[in-house]
């Protein structure tokens, strides 16, 4: 997506410690105009594939999987990360492991918010390791739901997330893919 | 908003503990046409108020907050809350009680998504304590920014917040205003 390498490449800012900060639009000010055009191009790549849920983790892929969500029409659950144990129902849980907080934390869903009849596309925000995403479609498998595929804003295509998730046959669409990036010489996409 | 009222009455479940779940629809699985729909009012209430930003608090207000700011055109900023500090930015910090949750946390905004131009609509899903708008509130008075007024899905209109907040001299327009409510006999709204 043009619109989106474009504005990584003028406003990400490529820290020490291999970060790209986009927080300017994607995940702490949010451009609600630019990620509804992203949500458009979501539904344009999956609007064949029978999508009624969209799975996504709190906080940072909440605002682009609604805003993806309008297309089809279909609600979004978010996955929680579970610190306390506060709710009352039965939930799918799974860890995961957070790359840039190195550590690892517990991420679940109700029972009642996935189910086999859900036919599901996953949304999040960055694609690196691919921790979120393998946790996402562990918590559909448990609850016996199809993940058609996965939509990412950002892929870091130098780091092993994309070909894990596609390797294990899932169709990953991703917005803007970053060969190499660095903080001098600044951010290089895969064209 | 009748919509809403007729939502939370088929599907809101009241718990022990002044409990009310409404995670089919609002804070965990989203009903993104009916959070849409409640975005427009938000729209309609603040329409001519000059509104340039839209900041709510993660996790579950950034769904209704990016929903209501489509009307706007506008960005939505949300508050982090700080666990540990991974942010290289300055930031605006406060401490935000969490009623549910029985703690303090702080919560902050990066020193470049709020500044003295902003015209700002605070967005959350809930009005109990007032607490989480108190935190917002404080912030956007840090950054010298002008508060229009706030948007709330649900107030439980026998707290104590409510009260708070228009005592500030701030516009508070709720969607549903809920007077009473109980495990056994259900809720009641204002009218």
């Amino acid at each position: 997506m043009e619109l989106m390498e474009k504005r990584i490449a003028e406003q990400g800012r490529v820290l020490p410690g291999d970060i790209l900060k986009v927080d300017s639009f994607l995940n702490h000010q949010i451009d609600v105009p630019l990620l509804s055009a992203a949500g458009e191009e979501f539904y344009n790549a999956y609007r064949e594939c029978g999508v009624n849920k969209i799975l996504t983790i709190e906080a940072s892929g909440i605002g682009i999987a609604c805003l993806t969500a309008r297309f089809f029409h279909c609600p979004v659950v978010f996955a929680k990360k579970t610190v306390g144990r506060n709710s009352d129902d039965e939930c799918y849980t799974t860890p995961c492991v957070s790359y840039t907080k190195m550590r690892t934390y517990d991420i679940s869903v109700s029972k009642r918010y996935l189910s086999p009849e859900d036919r599901i596309l996953l949304i999040d925000d960055f694609l690196a390791e691919g921790n979120a995403l393998a946790a996402l479609l562990d918590l559909s498998r448990q609850a016996g739901a199809e993940v058609v595929g996965c939509g990412v804003v950002v892929e870091k295509a130098y780091q092993r997330g994309g070909e894990r998730i596609r390797g294990m046959g899932y169709r990953v669409e991703a917005l803007a893919r970053i060969r190499s990036m660095d903080p001098e010489t600044g951010i290089v996409f895969c064209r």
